[in-house]
């Protein structure tokens, strides 16, 4: 946990007032700076001492074994795993002979900002030498969503009161020492010096560091060159070798003088082009960089800011702790996926090497959803990589002896890398939730390029593995069994509620789709029979009712399993304590799955069913996975407990900002920040659009006076704004000037003449606020703390 | 495969009129010699060539850990393994200068014998040098089953027409070189080498060498002494190293001279007494060996086996192939176990490596009905090996938060070493497999002295672990989920048929137990309510039924699965072609799962369900396992198609003896084996206990025309003589002159004054003989050619 004190609740900003060293892992992830392409925790410049020093490139990963004790047909052979490479942001200082190290001398203060609207992350050092020479160390650091191969820090000296000799070591340092993480040595010897010199040569003002890895033969270029600025004379040297390149610069600076260094770094990396072209490819992108200077990169990130907060913004009014969280998310989203272009969104982004770095399902689920309303040609480029590994998962099918495709349930470049393959092949909805996130893209942004350039295909593909996975029973019944849903404590089970409906909407989406597009869907060798079989399929896939109960379990059979014992086995989370064995029959449930399928699927359930079914899986969900809180906050507020949705609000929103598992020191949970917007939108605001058509239907919970949020859809921009009372729709741009879209169920036209106000309606839960299991209640938000700056 | 004219068919011995060095690893374990104490796999006398080197001690084994890529909680981090020890049975010879090895010079003959009735296995050599020269070697081994630690081997080498200067190195060699068979290195690493030189000494006419295992601490001592029998001169030196002990013999023979060496070994092992302790028995038990001498071993192994076969002989008139395979079964089931005391007996005796040497429930389900019958102090050992590990048992359910004890699914010592847990710990049935053991050697035997020892605790935590997994439904109907039965290619289901009958009986006679041991029982800590919850549980338990097709699915909804493409997927075993996520949800069978049920819970079937129960599972079943065919013949003797059952006699019977999984190389399928006479006696003799009854319901196939079989049932000897047209009953022994069996279902008396005849009636089946997956029709017996001798 972060003590709420550690980071005051700013609205536009994450700001460290004092260095807390021991959440120091956690700050490094939490002022991670990235584009999608490159990213760079938030270590100290001086590169010590840190959590974990972490410099990423998208896909760039080494390839290691799976062991297995027991091994089974199909089992992946090979993982993959992020690597840590070159880091290009370090810069030592030396005062006087005095290295600045936080840890000694004095501190005398310490601030760091992250901020949201400019994209950099300052920090503003006062530190007296343990002889008593006093230097202020001001740096800016970007990582630049203009120019997708740089990164930029200004670092700045000054000395103060007396006159000190600086020395500044700006370095690239490869195969960086690690702190141990893992027990296994074998892993631990794969990520131990995972980069092989390539090529070193020193510049004038800089110098590059070539270098490759072993197994997945992956090639990098790093580069820096630098710009100095002192009044006076200072000497500059540059040396490289094989793991370390260093320029060094010396200068005196007398009280108020500074050293200015504006430090450019430019990383190119590929499977494929060779040594000399990477190599050139960073120096171009350095000279780019250097062409742009400091000024230029700095204003060229916060147009892009402003760009997408105009378009992506969501303010609270009333609760500035919600504010800062959801701001922040949005932020890291910009950050994962900006300039990821054609390569994966894993889901910790660039921030740590958390999950090894993977893809799961939380992308296409989660992270999609809010980038394809805000940023949608991020989800564009998502979805493209997507269909960018088709291939890889046509070849995992086939090795399944399936028909179509199988998407991996985690990897860095698109081969299947679970190890577990209950929670992993078996969650073959996976599939389903990509077949969703194209398309939601199609409808939402009426954009129907991808769908045609490879969307069409994927649609296809998983849709002849859901055909292939499922049968008719001998009474017409289409089952899918042995499937896993999102729920990881109940696996390999029957007609999954959440799975059956999703493969049934990528059936249909996939037939939709091949009737919109007859002529390529024939060419690649659809007939009407099989769509017709698709379709077919769709429309017999039971969904379980447990009719005494008035609910839906989530699997064949789950409202008849046993009762989890919650007055004896409460060690959170479960998993660490409890063997599958036992939670997989049992009633406990640790992220929702059925409750997500009714945000997934609204329409496939009545107002009552919805009111029971979150009555029911309420008291049963532990909430073990930080993808749970959100789906929560969106049911519970549906259902009319708009104060329970508020907390879990909370908790969806706050995971990383106080560190809420225990694990933001290995990077940001990307899921669960796209939460917060969706907690707040699609909870508070109501949207769905399982239907095709806009939904919303607002409601406020008591901690928030007024709601106001921006969506795309299609050509226009929507803004919502939300009070208690009522909700106002703003329709902006747009070709023409109509909109229809539904309010609490009834279609209305939005006009971009003027805005539409409507007055809200008392939401009326049908059931008291459920209880939580014991211990797992989400906490109140007045628990969390407060610390606001005076504005 | 083994070509069927490699060991003819005779009915008292394996014999191998001709050295086949392409099935040289297989015949190694079909002439292994063991006394379930010691065992050697039947490598020539010179050591090589060979398929496998072994040398195994029961238990004597070393840990190794196991890699998980995903781990879990509750999954075990060790595994053990057998080690192939200190090899003493090898006798290296020299014909002047020329090493005698059967790949160089001229092997002018070779014969190998096992013999079943003297529990020896002779080699009888002539051999031409490559210069010319010839000898005929012959030995005789034994692993003594009077004298547990010792193995002895005449050794004998004639000149023949020249004279010869003969060498005979007797040697102890330890950690020898093994043929790679796994592709893990770490696996290779462990057991490369496995043994820690602690002591060695040579001895007049010997030596002794003592290792320890590394991680599993355990000890052993090796020792040799020979007696030396030549016309003339001869010289003889010993030496010993850490690694290697050698007696040199030397003498000059004129053609028909002689020199004979009989070699006595000892080996001793613990993982408490110390090294003089350990070096002291070894040598006690050399001399006692010596004091008896080659003669008096050999006279005791043969009356040890007069005694066996007087009492468990099964005799199959017309059927030579059968009548020699049911044999060497039980030859094997006597050798893997008659000395056992104590330890467990491995799936593999001790043949081979196969399954790292580990106990599955193939002992208990398999092997121990055979020997309760046939030697029952053997069942009653390794029953108190169980019992003798149940703190381990109960150390693991309390790992997995489950009460009373959950057996390991595989192990050598007691701990859980399975890697896989839905095939593994899930397969929770494996404790009820033990309960029935009990109760069936307490029925059988009618000694009620085990149970009182050890046999009811076992019985009291095997039901507490059943009461705490299973669950009463909200409409009080008892529930076992998750669980995994015998079928692995369907696993993590609902009311699996077999596991729940299974359960109810080790409930209800844990019960039964409780209430005739009640002092003892309440001291346990066993309540009265206790034991009403666990009938009250049995009493509930759902047996799922298909009423539309009249079967009973093998676990709940098992026949609404995909059926299995059997037009496609026909690369067997499946599980090599085949990914898990695949098999689990269709109906296609590995193993007999439901059809098991109706062989061990024989009762609880209509002879209408047994039918159609067999008719559906026979066409779904493609027996990927060794422990199917038995319970098919069985079973489809049961129902009628009593040529369909001979069929898969011949599989049981022949799995070794033909090597029909090519993996007899790596041990003998012990339960296989068991199987043979299982078949014959429980499948034509109809022999069931199920209900506490001595039950027989006898009818043979076409191609038998006499079945005659003896059975132990309390104080008596019961011989079963059947011929096609009906069966006499003959009771001997017996303290009182009756005894209350059931024949055909009716209940008759038998008297020790004379035979009981009665007639047999037609067995008319009600359906059909079925047809199995394609590829999977059992062979029909007469496509294995019958090599028979002119007797």
């Amino acid at each position: 946990m972060i003590p709420d004190d550690t980071l005051p609740v700013e609205p536009w900003q994450v700001r460290e007032p004092q260095l807390n060293l021991d959440v120091l892992a956690q700050s490094e992830s939490l002022f991670a700076l990235s584009n999608g392409h490159i990213g760079i925790r938030g270590n100290l410049d001086e590169g010590e001492p840190h959590g974990f020093p972490g410099t990423y490139l998208n896909s760039f990963y080494e390839v290691r074994p799976l062991p297995y004790a027991e091994a089974g047909f199909g089992y992946p052979e090979a993982g993959q795993t992020i690597v840590d490479v070159t880091n290009g942001k370090i810069l030592r200082l030396l005062v006087d002979d005095e290295p600045f190290d936080v840890r000694y001398g004095k501190l005398i203060s310490h601030e760091r900002i992250l901020d949201l609207r400019a994209g950099t992350l300052t920090r503003d050092a006062h530190w007296q030498s343990p002889v008593g020479k006093q230097v202020r160390v001001t740096s800016t650091r970007l990582v630049s969503l203009s120019q997708r191969s740089v990164v930029a820090i200004e670092y700045i000296v000054e000395a103060v009161e007396q006159f000190v000799r600086v020395t500044v070591q700006s370095e690239l340092v490869a195969n960086e020492d690690q702190p141990v993480t893992s027990g296994d040595p074998r892993v631990a010897a794969i990520l131990d010096r995972p980069l092989e010199a390539v090529q070193h040569e020193d510049t004038e003002c800089g110098a590059l560091l070539m270098h490759k890895t072993r197994a997945s033969a992956l090639m990098m270029a790093a580069a820096m060159d630098h710009e100095i600025e002192v009044e006076g004379r200072y000497e500059i040297t540059n040396d490289a070798s094989d793991d370390l390149a260093r320029t060094t610069v010396i200068c005196g600076l007398r009280p108020g003088q500074r050293l200015r260094i504006v430090k450019y770094l430019a990383y190119g990396w590929s499977s494929q082009r060779s040594r000399p072209a990477l190599r050139d490819q960073a120096a171009a992108a350095l000279h780019s960089a250097r062409y742009s200077g400091w000024k230029g990169l700095v204003e060229a990130q916060r147009k892009i800011l402003d760009d997408y907060w105009d378009g992506a913004d969501v303010e609270v009014e009333g609760d500035p702790i919600c504010q800062q969280a959801v701001r922040f998310g949005l932020f890291h989203l910009l950050q994962a996926s900006a300039r990821a272009e054609g390569r994966g969104i894993a889901s910790k982004g660039l921030t740590g090497t958390g999950y090894d770095g993977h893809v799961f399902w939380d992308t296409d689920g989660f992270v999609l959803p809010v980038l394809t309303y805000t940023l949608p040609h991020a989800a564009a480029d998502a979805l493209r990589w997507r269909a960018s590994t088709l291939d890889l998962a046509k070849e995992r099918a086939a090795q399944l002896d399936l028909k179509g495709a199988s998407y991996p349930w985690r990897t860095i470049r698109g081969q299947e890398c679970s190890a577990y393959w209950p929670a992993g092949t078996a969650a073959w909805h996976i599939n389903a939730d990509i077949a969703m996130a194209f398309e939601r893209y199609r409808i939402v942004t009426g954009d129907e390029t991808l769908e045609k350039d490879c969307g069409l295909e994927v649609l296809i593909e998983t849709a002849r593995l859901w055909h292939s996975l499922g049968h008719h029973d001998r009474h017409g019944v289409w089952h899918l069994d042995g499937v896993t849903g999102p729920d990881e404590y109940t696996a390999i089970v029957r007609d999954n509620v959440f799975t059956n409906m999703m493969a049934a909407h990528n059936l249909r989406v996939a037939a939709d789709a091949c009737a919109r597009h007859s002529e390529t869907a024939r060419e690649m060798g659809v007939s009407s029979d099989e769509t017709a079989s698709w379709r077919a399929a769709a429309d017999a896939a039971h969904i379980p009712f447990d009719e005494e109960l008035g609910v839906h379990p989530q699997s064949e059979g789950f409202t008849t399993y046993a009762e989890w014992d919650f007055n004896e086995k409460t060690s959170y989370p479960l998993l660490l304590h409890e063997p599958y064995a036992l939670l997989y029959p049992a009633q406990v449930v640790k992220q929702t799955d059925l409750v997500l399928a009714m945000h997934w699927q609204s329409h496939k359930f009545s107002d009552e069913q919805k009111a029971r079914n979150v009555d029911y899986y309420e008291r049963r969900t532990v909430r073990d996975s930080s993808l749970s809180a959100c789906t929560q906050a969106v049911m519970c507020a549906n259902v009319g407990h708009v104060e329970l949705a508020h907390d879990y609000t909370y908790e969806a929103a706050l995971v990383d900002l106080r560190d809420l598992h225990n694990n933001t020191k290995d990077g940001l949970h990307m899921a669960s920040l796209a939460g917060a917007w969706t907690a707040l939108v699609a909870g508070f605001g109501g949207l769905r659009d399982d239907e095709g058509i806009l939904s919303l239907n607002p409601y406020l919970p008591d901690g928030i006076s007024r709601l106001r949020f921006r969506l795309r859809w299609q050509d226009f921009r929507v803004t919502v704004d939300v009070i208690h009372d009522e909700v106002t729709y703003t329709l902006r741009d747009g070709p023409h000037g109509e909109l229809t879209i539904r309010h609490a169920g009834e279609d209305i036209e939005l006009s971009t003449t003027e805005p539409t106000t409507i007055t809200l309606v008392k939401r009326e839960p049908l059931l008291p606020a459920p209880q939580q299991p014991p211990g797992r209640a989400p906490l109140h938000r007045n628990s969390y703390r407060s610390v606001t700056q005076p504005s």
